[in-house]
């Protein structure tokens, strides 16, 4: 059957400001680029805010393929690129698509509903203009702060969807943090409004216990500071291991790890990161025959068309915290220094805000 | 607070057969060996029937400690002996033992209803009698087939457990089976029972696949027959992967594969097999992140005190099978002709009788 498509008039190529990485690991280069009108089913938006996720500085660090806007390169897994994007404003439409008209505010997410598709997979970011596919774009109301809830695009999301979706923390329970980032600290808040008893969060830089307690975190440790292993050190505070674990730093050694500080039984590892070095995650299998479960979590779980407008809504009725990750606000044309600030770990969130 | 415990008349030293391993892989040898009398909350018992279960010969192929009865050098995880056994008559009984009495008809587990602690993994089996912790013999009917109901103690249980409790297996889904010994084909009756519409059974023993309908099992693959790698053959048959997928056959490589022939999003591996050499699981981070899940699971999650009677009352229900394992009846004098049925692929269970 040929479906009828709605009549929509073909826009222009646009030229505008896009920061475009050349070199691995070099500054980004704010220059002029072209982006295509949408075509079927995509949309063309107009970034406002767009905040920086440590998978951005992995895909820089480590991806062989340049020049790139980082976002455009979305491949294997489609989890080279994470991204928090909020673009304000729908630009111009593609044919067939009827659930967004100009001028919509849209969250963006890098994957679509479906999660499989290579076009759910393709999102860019760093550029004043972008192209996405309908199914990467959730519409919400135009009057919550784009500087804030476009953390939920990805870290925060990610982390109280791991919490909440893939682990199903239970109350009274104990969960240990590995890595203490925006998305670890979600995730410690997920298990803090679920009545965790006990939230360790786990990080070998000591600024990251400071401000750890704002966020659930009921007990801080740095593995440089101990002796014992660190799997031996959280047995011991949690009577034999940790009902739950999750991995956030992207470093598969520390999967091992996060299996091995949880009890035996019905420990869970919920697993998030994504590494930069040793794709394999490795463990004995004896670790699995004594009752635990490795989990992966990608987006927390969440369909974002189905379940995003609902996280704004909880964020606007003060329900869950969303401010208190962005630590820098900064203008497009400093997104070098957000690069650095998140490679040196001395941020959560950097905003970065858009000319207008 | 000082307990005061029953009176009970301490037993004599017991002289009695068993069939004792002096060295890895070679002949049991059948010799008079001593039996202590129970200590305090442990039994002692008198063999009837005991079954062979695959990770014996794992045990005797591979362990390092000889002279040994297996069933006594129960270490590591707790899993190196897996052993099916039914001892029909209780002997005796050490101080403090209430549960049980003498003439009580009991299956024994390798895991007590604790599953930690080492009394409880500590079972032995080629001996006329032995002696257990309590916690580790589960008191049952004594009108069931006592030659039977033994299969109930480990492999048959340990299969239907991880489709039901472990995987929790859904109403038409899609699940495969890496190796169908007595345990993949226990998965495949609890698959069965639980409504799946696409049971696929690989082995790499043409034989295999022969009695494999008889248990639920809808399509038997044998890798060797097919030139694309394992995984994508269950890919194409699954429209994308499985939803749940079991290694039963004790290599840490399949697991891998198993998470690899599951689909995006929410496949689930379980994995049950106790691996003879490189005991390391190793799988890429994004098998994980694209929403799979990898679970171990010991004993099929069962508790064996609180599980065990009811699955025997399914049994005399007829609800589950359980004769069509046995293959094979031995006498006691016949055991290392079991072990090597059992290590050339060419039986399902031998029962082995010990003398009356």
């Amino acid at each position: 059957m040929q479906m009828s498509l709605p009549c929509v008039k073909q826009p222009d190529v646009i030229t505008c400001k896009a920061a475009v990485a050349w070199e691995a690991g070099k500054p980004l280069v704010i220059e002029e680029v072209n982006v295509n009108p949408p075509q079927a089913m995509e949309i063309r938006i107009k970034v406002v805010c767009t905040s920086l996720c440590r998978s951005d500085i992995t895909a820089w660090e480590s991806q062989a393929i340049f020049p790139r806007i980082f976002g455009h390169e979305a491949t294997g897994f489609g989890l080279e690129v994470i991204r928090e994007l909020f673009f304000r404003i729908v630009e111009s439409v593609g044919q067939g698509v009827t659930e967004f008209t100009e001028g919509d505010h849209v969250l963006t997410v890098f994957i679509g509903e479906c999660g499989k598709c290579r076009q759910c997979t393709s999102v860019s970011s760093f550029s004043e203009y972008t192209v996405v596919h309908s199914g990467c774009a959730v519409k919400i109301s135009s009057v919550v702060p784009l500087e804030k809830v476009c953390l939920l695009s990805c870290g925060v999301a990610a982390g109280l969807g791991a919490a909440w979706n893939v682990a199903d923390i239970s109350n009274g329970s104990s969960v240990v943090i590995f890595g203490l980032g925006t998305v670890g600290l979600s995730v410690a808040q997920g298990a803090k409004l679920r009545g965790a008893s006990q939230i360790i969060g786990v990080d070998t830089n000591p600024e990251k216990g400071e401000n750890a307690k704002a966020f659930g975190i009921t007990a801080f440790i740095n593995p440089h500071d101990s002796k014992d292993p660190i799997q031996q050190v959280i047995k011991n505070l949690t009577d034999g291991g940790a009902d739950y674990s999750f991995e956030c730093i992207g470093d598969t050694g520390m999967v091992t790890t996060a299996l091995q500080a949880c009890c035996d039984g019905w420990g869970l590892t919920v697993t998030l990161g994504v590494p930069k070095v040793k794709p394999e995650v490795t463990a004995h299998y004896g670790i699995f025959l004594t009752g635990r479960t490795l989990k992966g979590s990608l987006f927390g779980g969440w369909k974002p068309k189905s379940d995003l407008p609902s996280l704004v809504d909880m964020y606007t009725k003060k329900e869950i915290q969303v401010d208190e990750y962005i630590t820098h606000n900064l203008p497009f044309e400093d997104v070098n220094k957000a690069f650095n600030l998140m490679r040196e770990g001395k941020c959560l969130r950097c905003v970065i805000h858009m000319a207008k």
